[in-house]
């Protein structure tokens, strides 16, 4: 890993000093090679897939790791997207003269070298490259055991369109011995890497944050509440709700929990169960909730803390907008939190109090997104408070630099 | 500690509820408690020093740790100072409408709660209290063994002098324990703590950075550089480097090491000598150093990488400007850096390719500094790269929340 480590630093350097015209001809070029050799990248893909299924994983997964032709244009597309976006490096976020003549700017600046580590999916492969190359930072990659053939066959054909640009193949290297051991090497490699942003499922980033000596962005847990204050407009109820949970349940910015104000519980608490019933939801409730309406199970303790993923949601009910706060400050994980009501008062209180990366009033939390926000891109959805908080685009991979020029000055 | 985190947490709820002009009245009544208290904090700190004192401290460190009506009122001062500061809370840096009508802002939010490790100086205690409390974050403190009863003293004046003002005492906790299992047990507090914030020398920051599962901002180390270029203005390099060197020995910001191109270093190099040699600073050089100027002595390879904090500075001759960026861009801990040139190109360069948080044309790295760089306030010199780099003032104690206004809207 000492060895990967060094090459990726040394390409970073190179990329440092590379404008936006090479870094978008780079990523063109790796468009094309992609789509060029679409047929390598299915040969190797077949064999992990083929070596997926001997093993008997799950077919979803099975799905995720499947590359088809359209998978592979579409990572290429998105690449493609990726050189047309606004490059933020250079910038010079602000620049003042001090009394004494300094000038002192503030300048946006690649972060160096990105190590990403991640499971299942191969293209996630060819869009963290991306972002990471248009902002000028090398990155090493360590994907998961089952996708290695493909893993391997999509970094030799960015690396060599890469090569062939004349530009630093090493700005991608791919780890390509996937033991643990490996990981634990990777995540303590702080001379060479400067951040680790793990992309999974909630095993993979608890690991990663508790064994990584380089400062890590967590992503991706979200227990998402939506709350149902006495004065919600009963027209939006089912409609939200309904988004929220059902759109696509295995991501992160699915609504897992409902909280209704038990002013509005009679009312809205069949609507909501009418709707989510028909899309084949379980609902499990507290006793005052299931007293409304019969078709909600009880929940338990742990049900209030929990991210199904899954065709199941939780339902609270509380006596005010105070006991709502608390309860979803208690049990959420800082992602995505909305509150439908039309009271003004309520609105601002909950934008205010609720701690969390994004905080809806009236809308849908599967907003929470790097595209839906106008990013352009996503790396992520960082869930913890420093550096970046929300959907990361490009500045999250970026860091700034002061740069002062004087004429001779010293500190008095 | 789990009930220390809880109280810290708690109380960090309602910070985020207060506007500027309680937390100003908190801070000034803070600032006068200390001032109208200062026999009972001399008391406490006399026992410190004399249990230092009996224990054979060094004369510098006990210096340290010595309040003095002088110092109490400096800290009294520099939380004056903090109240008059503009409050970033609930700036909304941006607000945009999406084509679907969703009104997306980013609004500036407190951190939550702020873990602070430090060694001896008891005066760090008000300052730290100051900058968190400003920002809406509650703050637990853990000073050091020798500081504890001056800490203690400083603490309850904090906290009483908030109570009486209806302001949660428990926005500073001070970890009364000083034992390193509990110091430990605080670098786990994930579930209470945002952010870990070392003070001190290298080993402690070292020691956090490795234990903590918090995310730590690592501040401090400084292994500065200045490099001469060969059109270096002759009559800025003795002042500059003198200045860098020899203002302050102990701090981070110092001048380290000098790089010297060797197109000029018959021309400079005897100067730096007289004007070092003159404030007492023992130069280790190189051999072509040497050759010039006999009274540099031989550097070792871990000269290089030396951060003395004392009054002896490596040298070292390259041949370009290529050399002298390679050379410090390995040997440098990404603190400050300084190019004395008058060449527009090196100039450029130098800021665009050394990896440092603050790069110098013609001035003394001891600028680096939160008063210095105008944020009128200082929490510590960031080294890593995210969140924050360089001097940290208020904004670095923050994070954001976006918040997002609908009317109903659903994701497609």
């Amino acid at each position: 890993m000492e060895g990967i480590g060094a090459r990726a630093l040394a390409a970073s350097r190179i990329m440092n000093r590379l404008g936006q015209t090479d870094k978008n001809r780079g990523l063109l070029a790796v468009a094309e090679a992609l789509v060029a050799r679409e047929e390598e990248l299915k040969t190797a893909n077949a064999e992990d897939v083929k070596a997926a299924v001997a093993e008997g994983m799950k077919e979803s997964l099975v799905d995720r790791l499947t590359l088809t032709d359209q998978r592979i244009e579409g990572m290429a597309e998105g690449i493609r997207q990726v050189a047309k976006l606004d490059d933020p490096i250079g910038d010079v976020i602000y620049m003042k003269t001090r009394p004494n003549g300094l000038q002192i700017g503030q300048k946006r600046v690649p972060l160096g070298v990105v190590g990403i580590i991640y499971e299942s999916r191969p293209n996630v492969t060819g869009d963290a490259f991306a972002l990471c190359f248009k902002t000028g930072n090398a990155t090493i990659l360590r994907g998961g055991r089952d996708a290695i053939r493909s893993n391997k066959a999509i970094a030799s054909v960015i690396r060599e369109a890469l090569a062939s640009e004349n530009l630093p193949a090493d700005a991608l290297i791919l780890v390509e011995d996937t033991s643990h051991e490996i990981a634990r090497e990777m995540m303590c490699l702080k001379q060479y890497i400067d951040v680790l942003i793990p992309r999974g499922g909630a095993g993979l980033i608890k690991t990663v944050a508790e064994n990584s000596t380089i400062p890590v962005i967590e992503t991706g847990t979200g227990n998402c509440h939506i709350f149902v204050d006495e004065s919600a407009d009963m027209s939006m109820v089912a409609p939200i709700i309904v988004n929220a949970k059902t759109q696509r349940y295995g991501v992160c910015n699915a609504c897992e929990s409902l909280v209704v104000h038990s002013a509005i519980a009679a009312k809205a608490i069949p609507v909501i169960c009418d709707a989510l019933t028909e899309k084949g939801v379980e609902i499990r409730g507290d006793e005052r909730a299931r007293a409304i309406d019969s078709r909600i199970v009880p929940a338990s303790e742990e049900d209030w803390g929990t991210e199904y993923l899954d065709a199941i949601i939780s339902l609270k009910t509380v006596d005010s907008i105070d006991e709502a706060i608390e309860h979803i400050n208690r049990y959420n994980t800082k992602h995505s939190e909305s509150i439908l009501t039309q009271d003004y008062e309520n609105a601002l209180k909950f934008q205010n109090e609720i701690d969390a990366a994004a905080v809806y009033v009236n809308a849908s939390t599967r907003f929470t997104d790097g595209f839906e926000f106008g990013f352009g891109a996503e790396i992520g959805i960082s869930t913890q408070k420093l550096h970046a908080r929300g959907p990361m685009g490009l500045l999250a991979l970026t860091t700034t630099k002061y740069i002062i020029n004087g004429h001779g000055q010293v500190r008095p």
